[in-house]
């Protein structure tokens, strides 16, 4: 531990004697130091060769077109992502945003260790009818705990005691949308038991049992690749090509101008727009015999490339779907667990009253969603599956949101976020033919490239280097790193970058 | 240890001094009485005084209406389930049959306490990009792993070299089913690239991009709670009632007389009736301009009461679904594992070559997919989400495997089975009035109360006497016990039910 410290130590000074314009770390925190590496080391190109090999045997079991390389997730560490091939990267994708503390966190090697939690991975309940004598209370400490830092954040979302775990993102907002069409039935109906005839058609897929309901979503959106998510995706034509699906209305998503600050005027023209045809297709929608009975939103567009909207945007949209009588569903699948500075996305919108239902998954471990208690399902069984989640995640989670109280990860999400934009911005403006449009919230930033080829160049490059970062969108480069991502990782980020695009041409 | 095997000794010989017909069970095996208990003991009625404190605690953040009694897992063990309240009952239900070697097994918990296995539990990979070094092998120690029983039983069905894990069943349909509908529009076009109207159409979920397709399935069938999953769910109102749903065909599943033995002629024909309406359905569907891109259907009907077909007719659905072009997708969610006595459910079918896909989850703790090579994916990105399963699952899985192979676990499913079905035979000629329709394949068993009230007052009475069931169809038992289930067991079970029925009025 002490030999470590010291070649961090060492390595820092060396790079005090770097050329010119480079970031210099002076402070290395303790907390991650502790036990992770200093810098990234690479000894091959990306794949190297061991990779290759795995490639070409799960591509005899699997199609591995997506299949960056193969990792060694023993010798990973805190932010750094080692391969099978010895080279060590700093990972600012953290497995799509879904590694909450960084890799191997003695915190979770802990969890494992514990006898008492033994039984807990060993025996997965079927929570909906025979869960484990600690499961209120595990959710009492973990999803409904009231702080994540005392007294400030708390990580229910306001106004919200109910909480439904799932196994992933994708369950999680079709059990949202189911939850919002039943609630909105029960309304029509007057909360009366429905009619024989209801009864009936639902068993055969038909009206009125199964209504024409819609859920509105936007252009540009993610919320999942099952069928009932898939309609309200659209982000990319692969994603949806061939599969058959809903006739929902579909916005569009606010297309802004950055740095926000500085396009006030213009963008808010632009939202208005949107917000126009929002109100616009819930109408016709209706009138169609297909009344939309939620909206679904991220509070960032993620894998539709990192589109943000204002908080006055979301404040109106919240208003328009109280108006027209749809739920109102804040999916944090990504931006959820305090990669934005804040433990939820939406909270920095700063209403009193955001959201219906929130849907998590990802850095939370557990999918699943709050919801207000007007939106608690009537009846058992209606939202109901054999799992329901995985009480083992719970534990991690409980473990993940101590680590985060403990070691003030908001605040340093806040800071390293800081910093990183500050260093696009600063890129951008050396290298405005290749890159433009730096935005962000805490850590989770972007970057456009001027196309796709030279963005998706310049993360191979990176990568060879040492840095693994994600895409998204069109030609996006987008940001994910852990909670645990300190100043100094932001600087040799931005270096590594910097390397790359003075070597670009 | 030898103290607990004195135990059950004892509790044997005490048992030969019970009343006239209760059955005798002469041997205890080692492997599972090693570690488990020897019968049930009750301590008061359940729900318990604990468990109906924790219920009013967790009623606070769910709708509990599903809950039967909070567990205390860590006492819980083999085919043993206990809940808080001391009360230790035979747990016949598993889970919703998804723990498929008893509770806390020694060999799973070495799983747990091996440090080689610490990463992957504290890791979670996005499996899709970033695999662990030991994906592939895993899988083929697994998932695709050459035998069972050596060199009998083939853990991949017949012809199929190809899986895609996923987190769980209804994600497993979902997926299952998105292969079909890109395998059947690829065809369409000839394996030519989509057209850029497809392209553009898919985006906002209109055709031809999102094509007019259709999954044709059963009535009774259950599939899962995710939109496209219960478009094919059609066992009970509750699931289905106020969600939006698509047009597809819906054929009658046959309503065979049991045993099957005894009814050959009679079932033949209810089965050619419902065949010649799968044909109709298909053409009527293609007409209408939705074809059917795939069937999907159980072995045997689970959540939709137990309901078991002819080797002949699966034989010929999958002539039919090959004539007509469409995907064979057989569902072994719940029959997958060991539970029918072989691994699959569908092998007792006995053809070359039974299906397209082959879908699972809970016994096998990973949900998943088999395919035909012919389904592979075109593209990357087409078949993906963030995890695509667990590798902290696939570990387990793994080690039941190893159980299965070395405790023999097919024949023990077989032997017990068989005691089961004619317990329950005789259970029903001497109750006719109460009981009726006993049927099963290995342990998956099934019995009919005369009514749904009656069905209910015999499941909660046997609770209180230690006998936990889990109910299906409208008044159904089902039996879903641990693949650990001996004859002994099954001995157990009956004397319950025999002192029930007995009480009976």
């Amino acid at each position: 531990m002490a030999s470590s410290l010291l070649t961090r130590q060492l390595a820092i000074s060396l790079r005090l004697a770097a050329p010119g314009s480079r970031y210099v770390s002076k402070t290395a925190t303790k907390s991650v130091s502790e036990f992770e590496y200093d810098a990234p080391s690479m000894k091959t190109a990306v794949p190297g060769p061991k990779s290759q090999e795995l490639l070409r045997q799960l591509g005899e079991i699997q199609n591995v077109g997506a299949v960056h390389f193969f990792c060694n997730y023993e010798e990973s560490r805190g932010n750094y992502l080692v391969d099978v091939d010895g080279n060590r990267m700093l990972d600012v994708y953290t497995q799509i945003s879904s590694i909450p503390i960084g890799y191997n966190h003695p915190a979770l090697m802990k969890v494992m260790t514990n006898p008492n939690n033994v039984s807990t991975f060993v025996n997965r309940p079927a929570l909906g009818i025979l869960p484990p004598e600690n499961f209120p209370d595990k959710l009492i400490e973990s999803l409904l705990s009231v702080s994540v830092k005392l007294e400030e954040t708390q990580i229910a979302p306001s106004g919200m005691r109910r909480v439904q775990t799932m196994a992933c993102g994708s369950c999680s907002n079709e059990n949202a949308f189911k939850t919002m069409f039943i609630w909105y039935r029960n309304k029509e109906r007057g909360y009366a038991n429905p009619s024989e005839q209801e009864v009936d058609t639902c068993m055969i897929n038909q009206s009125p049992g199964c209504p024409d309901l819609s859920i509105l979503s936007f252009m540009g959106a993610f919320h999942g690749r099952t069928l009932g998510c898939l309609a309200t995706t659209h982000s990319k034509a692969i994603h949806k090509l061939d599969i058959p699906s809903f006739d929902w209305p579909i916005a569009p998503f606010p297309k802004l101008q950055y740095p926000l600050e500085e396009f006030v005027r213009e963008n808010a023209q632009e939202e208005a727009r949107c917000l126009e045809e929002v109100e616009d297709l819930i109408v016709k929608w209706r009138q169609k015999g297909k009344p939309v009975a939620g909206i679904v939103i991220e509070p960032i567009q993620a894998e539709g490339g990192d589109n943000h909207a204002s908080p006055d945007f979301f404040s109106k949209l919240r208003n328009i779907a109280r108006k027209h009588g749809c739920a109102f569903h804040v999916d944090e699948v990504q931006t959820g667990g305090g990669t934005t500075g804040k433990f939820w996305g939406h909270e920095h919108w700063g209403l009193d009253d955001p959201a219906d239902v929130v849907s998590f998954s990802k850095k939370l471990l557990t999918g699943g969603y709050y919801h207000r208690d007007e939106l608690k399902p009537d009846k058992p069984y209606r939202i109901f599956n054999t799992w329901m989640g995985d009480p083992s995640k719970n534990l991690f989670l409980s473990e993940v949101l101590n680590v985060i109280r403990r070691e003030n990860l908001l605040e340093v999400v806040t800071r390293s976020g800081k910093a990183l934009l500050q260093g696009l911005y600063t890129l951008q403006t050396q290298y405005p033919h290749i890159l433009s449009r730096a935005r962000g919230q805490g850590t989770f930033c972007a970057i456009d490239a001027c196309n796709d080829a030279t963005r998706d160049s310049i993360m191979i490059k990176a990568r060879n280097k040492g840095l693994f970062m994600g895409s998204c969108g069109e030609k996006t480069i987008r940001f994910r790193p852990a909670l645990v991502f300190k100043e100094y990782h932001v600087h040799q980020l931005l270096n590594i970058l910097n390397d790359v695009l003075a070597e670009h041409k």
